[in-house]
Order: structure tokens, then sequence, then C-alpha cells
């Protein structure tokens, strides 16, 4: 390990200075979304991580306050739907900046009912079926893996990635 | 929700479907490392995700067996730090691809000692200190969620992003 002299500049983790943080790490954009008895509904999330491969599970991170994470707990599956280059429209609507709330939001862009019943974006650049494993609540958000039961990759090959508070395709 | 009659395509998801799709996902490439009573080292990781802002808490997923994990697991505490664009070259060398390990891997690079005593990346795009908070074991995985007491940030201000198997500057 090299050592430099210049003193640590680590700063308190304030809200704004983890959010300007953030702001500078690259993300992959997904729509959530979720159907069953409870009802259907979607957002758009780039808190995504590949958990393991054997066997297949993924997770991502939600506002637990949001109505996707509610029917998602009650449903008990939800789809990953990854973005294409192209999509930040559908990333707007589903970010809610249209002001479009629950099943509305599915009136833009092309679905499908996927494994499970749940709604599955036609041209994503992948989209991922999944059956609730496990919630783990912190703070304001919920972790919620979930173990892979149907994978669907679309024609496309660049993604829409997130950084700096713009898109970017890659 | 629109419905389309093209027939579902859902593939199993076996091991070599999920890397193949995963490979679509555009991700930031973090330098993963922690020091203490069991020791130093460091792995890349680009399965990371924000939890929360309030009050601020990342995670990453690690493999389990991986001596990181272990040592993270021991001391308590770890780093993350955010590759620059143009750092493809520590990827490399905290991936194994030029087969250092444990301490030796931090004879690339310019650390210094960061809060808690982890060593911290002095030119990546941004470094997070974190205690460790929970881990979660799944599969071949753990899901390490750490909650944050410093952050960071360098004066780059582009990203490596690894997509398609690839290193990208965004």
């Amino acid at each position: 390990m090299t050592s430099i002299d210049q003193p640590a500049s680590d700063t308190a983790p304030s809200k704004a200075a983890f959010r300007d943080a953030m702001a500078r790490i690259g993300a992959a954009v997904h729509l959530v979304t979720t159907d069953g008895p409870a009802g259907r509904a979607g957002l758009t999330a780039t808190a995504f991580a590949p958990v393991t491969d054997e066997p297949p599970h993924l997770l991502v991170c939600l506002n637990r306050e949001s109505r996707t994470a509610a029917l998602i707990r009650e449903n008990g599956v939800f789809a990953i739907n990854t973005l294409a280059a192209g999509q930040q429209e559908l990333a707007d609507v589903f970010a809610g900046r249209t002001h479009l709330h629950g099943a509305a939001r599915f009136s833009h862009g092309l679905w499908r009912e996927g494994a499970l019943g749940v709604p599955v974006l036609a041209d994503a650049l992948a989209s991922f079926v999944l059956r609730t494993r496990s919630i783990e609540t912190l703070g304001t958000h919920q972790v919620v893996i979930g173990a892979l039961t149907g994978i669907t990759t679309g024609e496309a090959h660049a993604g829409l990635v997130y950084t700096r508070r713009a898109y970017h395709a890659l």
C-alpha cells in the first residue's frame, strides 16, 4: 500500500453529499414491475445488483412507501426490465415524471404477460422474472431479493445508463 | 397494458443464459477493500447498489469464498472505491487477472488510510467507508450491507462502466 501524506478528506456523509457522490456512479436503468391479486404497478430503479448465479438471484432496492414495493410484498412476484438505449421516455413515465401512477403507466411501452403473470417489456435490453425470496427493510427502503424463474433478452444491444443526472446510450 | 401476440420467449434461467443477460447490463466498477486485525484484502466488484440515504447505506454482493469477503466478516469495516475512467488496470489487478493476491494487490494504485483504517484509493471517482451492518448468504455469494461513515469524491468526473465484457469511460 502506497501511503500519501495528504490528509484524509472524508466528509460527513450528509444526505446531500451522499446524493452527489451517487450521481457520479453510472448505473443501468430498470423498470421494476409486478402484477397479481393485489394489482399492477411499476417504477424506475437503478439500485440493482446480481446476487449469485448458483442459483440465479437478483436484487433491487425500492422505496418501501412506493406502490410497487407494496404490491411486490403482496403479489410475491416481480419483473426487472432493463431498458435499452432510446427508452428514456419509459424511464421518465415509470419514475413518475409524467404524473401517471399505478396501472396507467403501462399505457406507455409494449408489454406482454411474462411467466408468473408479471408485465414484461417486449423490447427491453433484458427482462428477468422473479419470485420474491426475501425483503429486508432498512430506513426508507427495502432490499428485495428475487429468485430468477425466467429471462428474456431482446434484440437491442445497447443499454441505457444513468449518470451525472442524465441518460446515456451504452 | 398493451398485449402482443408474440409467444413468451422466457428461457430457462441457466447459468449461461443468466451470465449472457448480465453481460448486457452496464455497471460501474468498484474496488471493495478492507483492513484491520484480520488483514488487508480487496477485489473488483460490479454488484453494487445504494440502499437508502436515510440513513446512508450501500451494499455489495461478494463471492463468500473470496479472501475479501472473509476479511470483511472479521474486520467489520470496508471501503467501496468507485473507479474513474482510465483505471481499468486497477480493475484487472483486483479481479486477479495479474495473479496478485491479498495485500500484494495494493502495490498498484495510490492508497491512503481512510476512516476506520480501510484502504481508500486516492484518485477514485468516489470512495465510501462503511461499517458492516448485515451479511446475508445466498448460494455462492453474500449480500454485504454497510452503514456509511465517510465519503470522498475525487477530481475525476468520468467513471468506468463495464458492459459487454469490456470497459467504457462514461
